[in-house]
């Protein structure tokens, strides 16, 4: 039995594009209908067969939907769940998959109101790739990866349980904590990793770049990523990214010492406990 | 035809361990001899095939060698190829594999001198990995890969022609540099992002490990190397490592403003400016 009758996907990238393929290989639902702003990533998805329907028209697109999951860049986030929270049926869920979370789930829990007649719960799929784009949107995305849910104390208890079950259903690991905690932890694992990739390949000097080797493409991988998809992210962790730089340029400045003083028994104690953690996390 | 007769390769890990198979392979000489200190690595060598011959004995692997290739950590070259210089052939052909050149070719050009029977030319391939040792040795490491050759004023013409002749051989593409060059260009390259890498995994907090993913993955990854290998790779380049560190350091304090000051135009435009660097190196 399906878990959901209809599900409006809204914004079919990497995430958006691949959550169609995934509900229909799983059987997670009856129908699904993709809605988008660009007619490009619309027909690339109605041609791999991602979702059912297409449409640019999201009042219609939503309109009987008990599901939607509004997987657009985290900037466009709250006014598209407003949008279709006017359209969807009531009763329905609403998801997302921003990867930073306090401010789009308080403006949202403050705008809908406690007497809305859909519910919104917040969600992040660690699943970003560098590669976005329908293009390399696929069924199995989620399979085994980790996605947030991020509940507060205003979320309806039933909307909660079946935005896991939805991730779940999709083949992820699903953990839930509250949304300023995401902030805090993804600003370390994710955001401030991010930043300091770009400062690196920004730093590289023309003339050095062709002796750069798997070292330097490994660390400085995400800074391919669009920019446009990652300044809203950053401008919506700003303190968590900050503290989480402060406590990398501490960590910085210790290498420097050991490098200027030729403290090597330092410096091989710096990089022993960064294996350590490294190794903790695996490959 | 065969380039060499005899191949001595001391130090039987990734690179050393991987020359043998390579050498035999493209049938670049008629016995390679496998050296080094620790049985194990020279056990898995032998169960390989990736030698001819091992020994634990230096002065008798090397005697009618006319090439010795010193893949020993950095920490150890100079002293090893100053002993190989002993023992091997008249107008043999001596190269390393280490990481850092100047130190390393500036002692030996001073210690071998000008009338030595032997000729020593540096290289540095650029086919690390963080897996390092015997097991990961494989016949192709080198293919496609960047091999940097150092000779100076001092190095002789020919035993130049045929160490790039060697690599080359090997199926890697060859550059020539001055040491120093060599050592700015891997700053930027290798050891910084290697600073980095580690600076960021040390500094991930344990409770955020769980919802590390792709990104996180991948800009840490080289953090999971042997740091008994990476302190001499640092000690030996202390000043050109804290040049770039300078040079990262100032745009990471761009990154810094731009948050805090809420200068999202500049955020933006510091991660374009990263990505257009990025995407000119490729995957």
């Amino acid at each position: 039995v399906e878990n959901f009758e209809r599900v409006a996907i809204i914004g079919v990238g990497l995430v958006g594009g691949s959550i169609g393929p995934a509900i229909r290989e799983r059987r997670l639902a009856r129908e699904t209908i993709g809605i988008g702003r660009r007619l490009a990533s619309l027909a690339i998805a109605q041609d791999r067969g991602a979702v059912d329907r297409v449409t640019t028209m999201l009042s219609d697109g939503v309109r009987d939907c008990d599901l939607v999951v509004v997987a657009t860049p985290v900037g466009a986030v709250v006014d598209t769940v407003l949008e279709a929270a006017r359209y969807c049926a009531p009763g329905s869920l609403i998801s997302d998959g921003g990867s930073t979370k306090a401010k789009i789930v308080e403006e949202l829990d403050r705008r809908l109101g406690t007497s809305s007649k859909v519910h919104f719960v917040g969600s992040h799929p660690l699943a970003g790739d560098h590669r976005t784009g329908p293009v390399h949107a696929r069924a199995d995305l989620f399979v085994d990866r980790t996605v947030v849910v991020t509940p507060t104390t205003a979320s309806d208890h039933g909307a909660v349980v079946r935005t896991c079950q939805l991730w779940r259903g999709l083949g992820a690991r699903v953990v839930t904590m509250l949304p300023d905690e995401h902030d805090r932890k993804l600003a370390a694992t994710s955001h401030l990793p991010h930043l300091v990739a770009s400062a690196l390949a920004a730093t590289t000097p023309e003339d050095a770049s062709p002796l750069a080797a798997g070292g330097w493409r490994d660390t400085t991988r995400v800074a391919a990523s669009d920019p446009a998809l990652w300044r809203p992210i950053f401008a919506t962790n700003r303190q968590h990214v900050l503290d989480a730089l402060d406590h990398f340029e501490h960590t910085v400045a210790r290498f420097r010492r050991a490098l200027a003083t030729s403290d090597d028994a330092e410096l091989e104690a710096l990089l022993r406990e960064a294996k350590r953690v490294r190794d903790v996390v695996g490959n």
